[in-house]
């Protein structure tokens, strides 16, 4: 027997799509790649790490990675931190470079990156930041710390009833004169230290953060080292610890619980480059107590970059994959593919969809911005601190205080504002791939899920966002009362709070008029806080959610003036093309930040209505004129296959046959029967209800025992 | 040795603040879970469903489930849907009962809820839908299906390359007229079926959508039964099939792929409600053929009344631990619990944790007025259009299509904004739990990565948007055009357009009056909407961002409407002080809709910049005079442990106790080794890197390799 089937299905060609928009992009997608990295030294810097990174047979990340539960994602990480260590020594003393490769690993590895970063960022930093020189090099260097040898360190900060709270933790540290000895203890089941990565099975010590008491009196909270784990990894005496169990994402850290019943530690356990103890107990705290949480900010830096990277990585996959996916023929196609034979549109050709990525394209790139320029200032503010706390230079002193000052300004509007950009570009990016984006191997489900805690961890967004907020309304403050003209980042508000600025319709395609009107805003709203302020008896909370917009549009104002700046130096030189994208996507990011506030720059006049109307218009024809550019803008980022590891986002495009193929090598061929078959089998072939009851409910029966 | 360490800690009693709370609750639980189930014997089903469901023992639901990895989810989901299978002959003939008890259990296991969804709702509704009444007797009832008996039914519509555009499917029906029968094939790999829930493993049967071809001649995609394993549970020859793979959520689904290579099938197995095929390959399709679809309405309907619960859920979670947990000082403490002697608040009596959480609970309300409303309108509908159908009633069909075709813009304007507000919900509440909330035991991972896929199957959210959109538009284009005034719920658009009103600052409390503003800006963008398109040769796509807000601010004015008319309807009785509650429930959440929308308000003229200001000073004291009432209104859901399954959100309130013990169960105490602390201790002692090279760079043997 033969059928005729007839077919004219034309088998659909996403790969061919990609790579002709790959072919006719319009600029230098390498000068791009420099771009975004900050120099040309530093983009070769992160191409020769990616390469090494992705052939370390160790630390390979494979689709596999999405199907793994706990205990087999925890056994791998500890064979993949063992390899970074030797990487660690590889690279030393350059940590720079160090902390380069576990940024890159962690936009593929996020909870590798953690590991990591709790063991040399959390307790070797705060080592290094409240401990002495000394101290410093004898856990850092004599113990190994540093290299992640001998000692494995873990930051008890958490407890279970305080986390934002610092300040009110309730582990104690209490002074034995006698024995010249501290105490360490968990008063009860909330003061137990809770989310302690590394803590559940590795940590052999643990940068305690615990009330220092003497005599019954407080002094409030210090750190100290306690050792967890002997040299056999077995636990100290008095150490209560376990594992505090699945979690929503990053299942590869094994975070734990610690109680500490009475433990006792030498005196000399106590970080003291800000706090000192003498022996007979007398706690002398220097005015440079203050900077005693500065360990803290570098995580927060850390957190924008990890933002742009894990964002370059998302947004490329979306938009690979709407360059590639077809569906729906469109009115008026604004697609530059006319040719390909498939009558329905590519879906990045909807405007809706462009409405959707392309404003968080231009994030990315803002994002990437940011990033470059915090880490600068965090270098140069930390090496300043430790040079004057070394020298005791009290002018070097001055200005790196200031300058500390602002980062931690700068770092708490920008962690909160990139972190939750981030989670939801994610998200919308899964979206945007319609229901292949809920595939585990399209990346999505395990980025959103490691992602989220970095708007919870190292400082709640929310938390953040009102320190960032205050900061500009007492900035704000300060200069109206005073006369005095903010410095820094902040020097923008100079003049801002006289002038009745407002954009008009020709204002939106001027970056510096748009900065001028996001400045305009954000003087005039910190002005109604004051207003608002002086109303409510100065209780700040009756402003908080002016300051929480305020710390977001700090944010977008510190990344478009960096932004405008990298274009100003770059005008004169040749660059590939590259100068009229980036202002592109800086006019689409700036006009897409105004939007998200158009309520407030309306509110405040400094957006009029008809101006408004306009300005959405050209969000729409930013995007037709960014749609043309959008392979080789996320090309720009050069993450290969390792990076993105996803079957929706590959560089050659073949969504489809890459998804496939990866489908069937992953889930073996069902050629018999599920392991649950019985149940669903017995489950159809079921007697009938009467048989299953053995017909104690019929007529019969019921008659019988009626008499 | 004895240590004196001094310790003033009080442990926190977060219980002790929920319960003194729930005792001050000022209204009727009772009444309150009456009015949000819709009638007082609906809420006595829905306890007796509760507790029959939580009880069960093999429908247990625990803590563990956060920690199964997909086999053991596939397991246990085959094992309950068996015994949910007993609960459908328990129910029969009342499908509505079972239909609640489904739309229950599937709060505390959605997966378990889209397995039997997709073989009653969709498999069984298509042949409901599309077939003729013998068809579905036969399928259903003779063969079992209807009690998932003999038959389990997948639903094969998406294919790897079409999801949304259902026309442009590209599997093959083709009919030979020879041996009366239907040749079913997959074209290419791009053509195979793809995310089908149930084929993996499970389904014996499925509904095929293909395009029926006759004689070359294409006449769009039919439904047809394709059997693809036998009463052995193996598969037909001709068929293959394979599992998809690991998801972001809602492993317990086996979700696969489908291939047919010309599977042949009875002419008899094609549904024929709408089109027919006689013998020698005639096809027959009466105008009524734009019902085809109407079965997927139902997912629709439910996925408002799942967003309702699981919102009902996580918010519940959120607002106990908000009361429970204290951190920070606060300047003016809104607390009603200055008993407390700790000296940190109640982290809900922050305003910015009020303005986060508040607004949601509002939501949450409203979204159970517009579950009610929706699920009795679709049944009312279903049954007039079953009836119309069989008695071929001209009129009586007539009104039922009209009732269908307002059905189709509410069950998409309703859908795409509860599943999108429900997923913003659970990460809002997620977030507001702090560290805690990324617990897996919290619920909220799970949570939102099982949600998250509501916003995208059974029609893509942002596809849905806009075809409610474009109605909205299509209404107002009809009223101005021919003045006729619409009808059923497009009715209020009557004479919205020729009234100038704005909002004033007494209208802020009057719900009515914000009912209208929203109401005047529906109709005023709608006809902006018409100007835009006859300047953009009625491009559709050129409006799709204003499509996408219209269908928002319709489901805000459905749900503040219908809101409004079951207020009134109750102010006639003695409600136990429900009525004061639920009115400042709807304010809060018609002014949060309102301020979600601002920039739009403020641009079409319905709300003055002044009014705008005092509008969002109210959403603050409106928070504050349902603060003290959040536990009362949580508790009116009524949901037991069972169904809150978390550890931060049970009902005694003893959060950190609760959590405690739930961590300490479920981990074994750590009193040896973890599997990889090998790794981990063979880093820590490794060699130095000169040893570990066999110093063959050092100098004695560089000085030897140098002559």
């Amino acid at each position: 027997m033969s059928y005729t089937v007839s077919s004219n299905s034309v088998e659909p060609n996403p790969g061919s799509m990609i790579q002709e928009e790959r072919r006719s992009t319009s600029f230098n997608v390498q000068k791009m790649f420099e771009f975004l990295e900050g120099s040309k030294q530093k983009a070769v810097d992160t191409l020769s790490i990616m390469q090494q990174l992705e052939r370390d047979p160790i630390l390979r990340t494979s689709l596999r990675y999405y199907e793994y539960g706990t205990e087999k994602h925890r056994e791998e990480t500890a064979a993949k931190i063992s390899r970074m260590a030797q990487y660690i020594e590889k690279d030393a003393p350059d940590m720079q470079t160090f902390q380069n490769r576990l940024n890159l690993i962690a936009v593929v590895d996020p909870q590798l990156g953690t590991r990591i970063g709790v063991h040399l960022g959390l307790f070797l930093g705060a080592i290094r930041g409240n401990g002495t020189d000394n101290q410093f090099n004898y856990w850092a260097f004599e113990r190994g710390a540093a290299y992640i040898k001998g000692i494995y360190g873990c930051f008890a900060m958490t407890e279970l009833a305080h986390g934002s709270n610092v300040a009110a933790l309730e582990t104690t540290a209490t002074y034995n004169r006698k024995r010249k000895s501290f105490i360490i203890n968990t008063p009860h089941v909330g003061a137990t230290k809770w989310w302690i990565g590394g803590a559940a099975h590795s940590a052999t010590h643990t940068a305690c953060f615990a009330r220092l008491k003497v005599d019954g009196k407080d002094y409030g909270v210090k750190v100290f080292v306690v050792p967890l784990r002997d040299t056999a990894h077995m636990l100290q005496p008095g150490i209560a610890l376990g594992d505090i169990g699945e979690k929503m994402g990053r299942n590869g850290i094994d975070n734990g619980w610690i109680q500490f019943s009475n433990v006792e530690i030498p005196k000399e356990y106590m970080l003291s480059k800000f706090a000192t103890i003498s022996d007979d107990g007398e706690v002398i705290e220097p005015p440079l107590a203050q900077l005693a949480y500065s360990a803290l900010l570098g995580g927060r830096v850390t957190m924008v970059t990890d933002s742009f990277r894990t964002s370059e990585r998302f947004i490329t996959i979306a938009l690979r994959y709407s360059v590639g996916r077809r569906q729906f023929k469109q009115g008026k196609a604004a697609s530059n593919n006319k040719k390909m034979p498939q009558s329905e549109s590519q879906i990045i050709d909807h405007p809706l969809h462009q409405h959707r990525l392309l404003p968080l394209l231009a994030w990315t790139y803002a994002m990437g911005i940011a990033s470059n320029q915090i880490q600068s200032d965090y270098k140069a503010t930390l090496s300043m601190l430790e040079s004057g706390v070394r020298t005791q230079d009290m002018k070097v002193l001055g200005v790196a205080i200031k300058k500390l000052k602002q980062l931690f300004a700068d770092s708490a509007s920008l962690k909160s504002t990139c972190t939750w950009k981030c989670l939801q570009l994610i998200e919308e990016c899964r979206q945007a791939c319609g229901g292949h984006g809920y595939s585990a191997y399209s990346g999505f489900g395990k980025g959103y899920a490691d992602h989220a805690v970095q708007c919870t961890w190292e400082g709640d967004n929310d938390i953040l966002a009102q320190n960032a907020g205050r900061i500009t309304v007492q900035q704000v403050a300060k200069m109206l009362k005073t006369d005095m003209k903010p410095t820094g980042n902040f020097s923008f508000l100079a003049g801002k709070s006289k002038i009745g600025h407002t954009i008009d319709a020709e204002d939106i395609s001027d970056l510096s008029k748009l900065l001028l009107a996001l400045e305009t805003l954000i003087c005039r709203l910190s002005s109604n806080c004051l207003d608002l302020l002086s109303k409510n008896e100065q209780n700040w909370d009756s402003i908080s959610t002016e300051k929480k917009s305020l710390s977001h549009l700090y944010a977008i104002q510190y990344m478009l003036s960096k932004g405008i700046q990298r274009l100003t130096e770059m005008r004169q030189s040749n660059n590939g093309g590259i100068n009229t994208p980036i202002k592109l996507l800086l006019s689409l990011f700036a006009l897409s930040g105004i939007k998200e506030y158009a309520d407030v720059f309306l509110q405040f006049d400094v957006l009029s209505t008809q101006t408004y109307a306009k300005l959405k218009e050209r969000i729409g024809t930013l995007c037709l004129e960014i749609r043309p550019m959008v392979i080789g803008m996320t090309d720009s980022f050069k993450f290969s296959d390792f990076f993105i590891n996803s079957v929706l986002g590959c560089y050659n495009g073949d969504i489809y046959n890459d998804y496939w193929k990866a489908v069937n090598s992953l889930n073996d061929a069902f050629d018999t029967k599920a392991p649950y078959s019985h149940d669903l089998e017995a489950m159809l072939k079921r007697p009938t209800v009467a048989q299953r009851e053995n017909f104690e409910k019929g007529s019969k029966v019921l008659q019988k025992l009626s008499n």
